[in-house]
Formats: structure tokens, sequence, C-alpha cells
């Protein structure tokens, strides 16, 4: 059945980064979107565009689209993004699926879910980089991209951008908690995903915010999108049919 | 080599609903029996039957059919009933294998062991209904069969059967501590079952409290037996073998 | 590309046992050396042989290999002794591997790691040996070795040799927090490993004392290198390369 996804990047990502997904999606016959968000194009001005800004950039996307009965996923910082959508655009989502992603309350940023030494690691490199944040390579190789070999770590963090900071100390305005939404909701964790650490971990901590939500498992690291694109459409697609 | 397999079903369902993924055993060559306990039989009387009549059913069952060596496999609820075999038929049960199970200690009830929102939910429900409790699709759907496509999810619901509470409410009557007990002791854990929040979860929660035991595990959710029949036999294989 | 890998035992076993390990990891075009550590060679004096023994052993080794740019694999116990060789061997280690294995800190010994009723079991068994522990075949069958068949269970368990307790109770001596070194660090955790409690689990409470550390998971038991040593290989691959 030919169902309708919008696939979310997460920080330092933008939309190109999750055609190799999509393309899979699309031969399973879905038609699939990958927006870039504000603040993660080509010459936004990182020192300014905040989480709010990601926000707009998002429901005018879907608005200008005019998409309905909507599967929003989110990856990693994606999760601020699509968990303002059911309240703004109400109607069009039918079902949000985190990908390794956050899932703030009310008021939280995405600071708030993260250890102190990201935070830390964080506010060095905004003060020194007029508020944009990059990665350093190690925690990408070792953390972020674990199950690659070296030459797909280095050729995809080639690919990434720097990230406004903004978006991870804005907070989130959620004026219904996620848990008493209506629309479905699914926890899409990969398993050897240490972006956070295991004692800190995505699931279970941050996806019983959600309330009722199906959980979706799969081995891989926080960048299958890049490691193993074909099985993460195979996930998305149980993640986000009804 | 031939086995002698007795598995004994959760609340709702009944010993049919166990035949697939007998079947798989049997072509391995054991011997496997799947009786339906007394609460979830058709006619029987849901506002009566507590966890000493389960119990009581199966004891007659085994004794009936004189079976020795048995390698007793309990799913979800089917957990409370087993526990009480060894002591019950001394010499005749070989191996406990909790799939997904509850173990409970010494004068606790299945409700003892779940989150307060289902004690909450299944309290309202039974009120309504003569002491049967059914559990409401959305969460069958997303907590219970979460592996599962719309369709399967839907046409196992039909073959539900109303449950008789007293046998959550009814207290496990255990002479001996589970992990004192002599008779093997092996723990099967579907990886993504959510029947229970995995931040109060199956394994290792309930599973330590068998002393030393095997775990054995596999993907798939709390239905496996629908979902993944083939898979589920196989790895109740490696939970029962010596 | 030809990597130099040496895999360090764990209690009760020798280098003979990482042999067939090995030769998965060499038919990929590595360079392996399995040594065997004072303490489990024969004729060893178990009543004495302690942890600083063990280290010195693996040291002289590598020193008399003049082995460079070493990815350095320890197996459980095999993790008191490799934590030393970054500061003990300097400019020879690239990377340590930690498979399901011990990170200790500074004066640690093993038995701080252990729950409580391994080291009573030990303490018993240690001091009717002469100093030397075995495991008990129940332990070794459920929790050591739980994804095998019985056979293979029994034939393995005929493979081990008596162990000298005092490595178990010296503690680890780490001039530098393992958290601090600048050598790559990898934790290789098999998913079934119940060799530690789930509940006092390798991963996430000793991985996470490697500060920036690489995860890859699989399934299997803590022995592995028994009951599916060329997927241990390939992990270990996953788990040393660059």
């Amino acid at each position: 059945m030919a169902d309708t996804y919008v696939l979310v990047h997460g920080a330092w990502h933008t939309g190109a980064e999750m055609e190799a997904t999509a393309q899979f999606l699309r031969e399973r016959g879905h038609v699939v979107h990958c927006p870039t968000l504000a603040g993660n194009r080509p010459g936004d001005d990182r020192s300014v565009i905040g989480l709010a800004d990601a926000v707009d950039s998002l429901a005018a996307f879907i608005e200008q689209q005019d998409l309905k009965d909507v599967r929003l996923v989110g990856h990693s910082y994606g999760g601020m993004v699509i968990s303002h959508m059911p309240h703004r655009l109400p109607g069009r989502i039918r079902r949000l699926v985190y990908w390794n992603a956050f899932v703030p309350l009310d008021g939280q940023c995405l600071n708030d879910m993260v250890p102190p030494h990201y935070r830390e690691l964080f506010d060095g490199v905004a003060a020194a980089n007029g508020q944009a944040v990059m990665l350093p390579f190690p925690i990408w190789r070792e953390s972020f991209i674990n199950d690659a070999d070296e030459a797909l770590a280095r050729s995809t963090y080639a690919l990434l951008n720097p990230h406004p900071y903004r978006t991870f100390t804005e907070p989130a305005v959620l004026p219904q908690p996620l848990a008493a939404l209506e629309v479905g909701k699914s926890y899409l964790n990969a398993q050897q995903d240490t972006a956070l650490p295991h004692s800190l971990p995505w699931h279970p901590r941050l996806s019983e915010r959600l309330g009722l939500f199906r959980l979706v498992e799969c081995a891989g690291s926080h960048e299958l999108c890049f490691s193993n694109p074909s099985l993460l459409a195979a996930k998305i697609e149980e993640a986000g049919r009804d």
C-alpha cells in the first residue's frame, strides 16, 4: 500500500543524506519526502537559527506540499522537530516515528537530554565557531558510526554540515504531552547506537515518554542511513505502517 | 532426541494458539502437548475461576497423560501456573521454561508484577464485565504484537478469549523458592517484547528470581506464537534441551 | 589489510582455545597470536601465581615477538591483563578490544566486579584446592555456554584448566585511568552472556569505564570461541579495525 513518509534528518545532516533510505522505501511503493530543515541549508546563518525556525520550516514544507496521513520520521535531533507537528498541523500527521530520536517534555531542550560531557564539548565548540557546532571525528567514528569501516566513516563525515547550536538550547513548546496525543507513535531503536551512552539510553528512557507506542529494533549504529539504508527502510516501514 | 514438551498458553489464549509452534517442535522429533487451562475453555465461568483452578487443571492434565521428564513451557501468565508444578508433581518436571513469563515469589499475584496503569485498566474492565478482562485492540497491536502487520494483528485479536481476572489477583503458593528448585530452569526472552515496559522488564527483573538459569533470546514481540512460530519453536528447543 | 592481533584468553582457558577463532582471522589476512598466560600453563604453580605474573608474561610475549601496532583482545579475565599493556609497552598497542571482559579501575581486582555469590563460591573452592578454582559444570552449562548443546558444553568443559585464584584477588595497577589512554578502545559484547548477571552487566557498567570506545555486539554466550568462532572472528575484526 502506498503510504506517505516524510523523513526528517538529524543534526549535521540534510535531507540528501536520507535519500538512499528513501529510495528503498519508494521501491516498496511509498511516497517519500526528505526536506532539509532551516539551519542546515547552504547559506543559513547558523548564529541565529533556533528550534522554532526548524519547526516552522518543516510545517511550511508539509503545508506547501499539502501532505496528509503523513508518517513522520525523525532521526535524533529530528525528534525535537517532529514532536511539534501534530499540534501545529492538526489532521495531517498519522503517525510519529522516532528513530533514535529525542522525545522532549514541554519546555525541554535537546541539551537537557544529553550527558554533561556533551554539553561541555558543544558549549566550547559553539563559542569558538559563531554558535555553530561540529562533531569531532573520533566521536563520529567510535560513537556514531561504530558499525562502519574507516573508509565509510571518513566519507560520511565529509558530508556533515555545521549545526546551529540554538536548536540544541531552545526549548520545545508542546501544548499537549506527547503521551496524550491521538496520533500513532513508534520508536525505532538501533541496538548498538551509542550516540547516547547506554547508561543514559534512547530506549526506554526517552521512548516511554510517548505513552502507548510501538517498539521496533534492529542491529546497527546511530547512522544506519549510511551503514545499512535498506535495513533502515524495512524497519521504518515496520514502525510506520498502521 | 525425542523430548516431551508441554506448552502452557498465556492469558486470553488457549492451547489451540500454541499448535503452530507445537507442529514445528514435532517436526524436530518431539512429543508436544498444548492443553487449555481452566478459565480459558469455552463455557468456563470467568467470574469464579482463579489461579488455583488453573494450577489444578494443568496438574490433572499431566497426571492423566502420565507425562514424565516434562519440559514445561509457560508463556506470560502461564509462568504463574508452571511455577507450581515441580512441587505439585514431584519427579515429573525436568525443566521449566519461562517464555516472557511471570516468575512469582511465594504469595505474589500476577498483578503485583505489572505497572500500575495495567492494574487500573484491568480493574475497570473486570468490574464492568463480570470479572472477565479483555485487552483493548490498540494495546494488543502496539505493545503485544508490534512485529506483525495490521492484518495479522487483527486476525489474531479475533482469536482471543475473555480472561478470568481472579487468575491475576490470586497469589502463587510456592512452598520452596523457585531459585532453590532442583529442576532445570530457562528464560526465553523475545527482545522487542513490550507487553511489560522495558523500564520494568521481563528480563532480568523476573528471570533472575530463578537462581541458576539459562538465558535464550531472539528478536520478536510478546506474540511470537503468531508472528514467528518456527523461530519460537527453535528457541524453545534451545531453552528446553538438557 | 593485514593487522596484528593478540588474543588473550580468559580464566580456565589457554591460548589453544582461541585457535579456532584465530584461524578465521588469519583467513581474513591478519597475523594472529594466542599466547597462554602465566598461571594457565601446564605445570604452573596455581598456589602462587597472581595477576602481576600474568601481566609480566603477556608483556614478555609481545616484546619477545617484537609486535607493534597490536590490536590486543582480552576475553573476560583477560581484560584485567590487557589493561596493563599500554602503560607497560608504550608505543606497541594500537587498540584494546575488551570481549565481555573486565575493565578495572586502578586498585580494583576481578573479584571487586563480580556478584557476592561468585566470590563466596570461589573462596570456598580455592580454600579446598590449594588456591586453584574450577567452575562447577552446571554454572558452565547454564551461565557460560547457554547457546551450545549439551555435547558441546561437556566437551569444552573437559578442556578447562584450574585457575590460580590470586589473579582474581590481586589488584590492577593502572598509573593512568583507561578512559584517559590515547590508544583505541572497543567493547565487544555478546548479548546473551550471563557469566555476569544482566542486573550487574558487562555493558554498559564496565564498558563505559573506557571513556570514548566503540561498541560492537552480536548474539551469543560468554563462550563464543566455542559456540561460534567464525562470528566471533568477524566481530573481533569490526572491533579491532581502525
